[in-house]
């Protein structure tokens, strides 16, 4: 009798400590949010991200992905993260120029860096750490970029842009920086979200605007409004998404699973860029079928925008001491990228 | 007395049970064989993916990474998975071009993809599937790119190279597809193993020849004993590396060490990628500190041998059908990404 109290005792132990090594693996939940709406090419970066953590991670943290206004609002993620309201964050530096201006630098500028020279000097440049500085007063657990597009369309519009008269007295759609040098050339920059462009293109409200690559400017449905499609995306060559995990949420995950918020980060960093490139492949064959005009800005009148983009940057870096150590830092990158570039790049087609 | 046995015996239990949960994440270990020298950038890929399983996967799969000739010889790699004396391998699928015709075009072939639309194809277009396809009787548990690397070198050589003439008579150390273009311009190609290429130039044995990228070549010393650097690298614009896990080896992982596995084959394609453009950039710079002539191969010449390449192509696909159908696909892809390319690209510098 008393043997077998023993072994019913162990039978209840081992249950338990089965339990427990189940425990072990405890769940993690976090709650994410991006500054993106649902259904876009953006949200897809945030959801690729948690999914990706989800399964790396064998569901011992699994983050759920909410788009914006499904949590809080697209504005609010950055200072909720900070709070610990929400655990993650997926959105854009560049987002962040209202309280830092060097944010832009970290996530695009007119005349910025393609998706790999700007991942380079990111990862193995001066980039990261510049950044960490950038984020260091606000004490986050991880920041990280989480994501890349590549270029965006320049411009939909219903009158074709082919000097730089045309662009004076134009009412524009865009923000941030390239916004300023619109103004400069002669635009009247007016800032609308992505959900009220089409009817003000359609309305005349607007006569040309930029929402972001060929793909979700498709799922926008700008063709169908727009006779004109004006590229390359000189205002936004490349645009770093990423992620901002709260201080104490990071500092409760063990190794591995930092591991794996890490290596995940930049696992949709190249698949956002690889996915995005394959979209806007198609959705320029699709604008091409549906008798859209594209039209290639002449490039002298792109040297003219640089050269004002150029002295805009200027004067950005005269009034902030981090903004203008950031700038230096990607202007001698550049120069050695764009020698490299010159000598590696073949010309045979 | 009772008491205390059952006491003690559960003691015995706890620590048994404890030692369980951690059973529960038992120690998995790999041997991964490459085919790459100690010291080289595409033993760092190998070793960087070893380093990311372990960390990611917090020692619950420990990959350890030999160079070739420490475990097994460079070129056993493949067999050695297959059979299982390894578990997985680092090597590239060019390499297997003897057994299988396809596979250079999931490497590199002369005037082949660059990096980014080479992935894209890869990862988002028809790309990942055709090589599983490819690999598909050899019936292994997991295979995917892990590792690319940028444009090569074109020739380190002690004769300037201007013309199609030029190659004629040239003794040239290279090897594959680029080998049979070369010799049908003229030149006498030699197969020679990495480390013996630096002598056989200063002893003239060789008028020329190529290895890898600049990093690479920096690293075997070639500054040191050839006056010219011909670029860019058309005959190797991008190599993808793979890896590829024994199929017994795969099995015995749970999903999400799969996950990981699969997680971070992708994380050091990306992270070779940009660490190796960063090393290259130094390396040029290094190149032309030390007074190497730096030579960008005429467009027209470049043109001449994309041609021959061509042709070599087109006589290749008439002979394999695995290889007509894949260099289909690549070439349906290319014309996609290259009227992509031509629209997204920006000129004001």
């Amino acid at each position: 009798m008393k043997k077998f109290k023993v072994l019913a005792f162990s039978f209840v132990l081992v249950i338990v400590l089965g339990l427990g090594s189940t425990g072990f693996a405890e769940t993690i939940r976090w709650k994410m949010a991006s500054s993106w709406p649902s259904g876009t090419q953006i949200q897809w970066a945030a959801d690729f991200f948690a999914k990706t953590v989800n399964e790396m991670s064998g569901g011992r943290l699994v983050i759920k992905s909410y788009p914006a206004g499904k949590l809080i609002g697209a504005l609010e993620v950055f200072d909720s993260v900070k709070m610990g309201t929400i655990d993650v964050s997926h959105c854009s530096p560049a987002y962040q120029i209202g309280k830092i201006p060097a944010a832009a630098l970290f996530g695009y500028i007119p005349f910025g860096m393609e998706a790999i020279p700007y991942l380079t000097w990111m990862y193995e440049g001066e980039g990261l750490a510049l950044y960490k500085e950038m984020y260091s007063k606000y004490d986050f657990g991880f920041a990280a970029p989480c994501g890349i597009i590549p270029s965006e369309d320049l411009a939909w519009s219903n009158k074709p842009i082919k000097s730089m008269e045309d662009f004076k007295g134009l009412k524009f759609r865009t923000s941030g920086y390239w916004g300023e040098i619109l103004t400069d050339a002669g635009a009247a920059v007016i800032m609308l979200p992505a959900g009220e462009i089409y009817e003000a293109l359609q309305r005349n409200v607007l006569d040309a605007g930029e929402f972001s690559i060929p793909s979700m400017d498709k799922t926008l449905a700008f063709h169908e409004i727009a006779k004109y499609l004006l590229v390359p995306g000189i205002h936004q060559p490349s645009t770093i998404l990423d992620c901002i995990v709260n201080k104490k949420s990071w500092a409760k995950l063990p190794d591995d699973l930092k591991a794996v918020v890490r290596g995940a980060a930049q696992l949709t960093t190249l698949r956002m860029l690889t996915n995005s490139i394959h979209k806007d492949i198609s959705a320029l064959e699709f604008f091409k079928e549906k008798g859209i005009n594209i039209i290639y800005l002449d490039p002298e009148i792109q040297k003219k925008l640089y050269a004002k983009s150029l002295a805009l940057m200027e004067k950005k870096a005269a009034k902030d001491p981090l903004f203008a150590k950031v700038w230096k830092s990607q202007r001698a990158f550049r120069k050695g990228f764009n020698g490299y570039k010159k000598l590696m790049t073949p010309q045979y087609e």
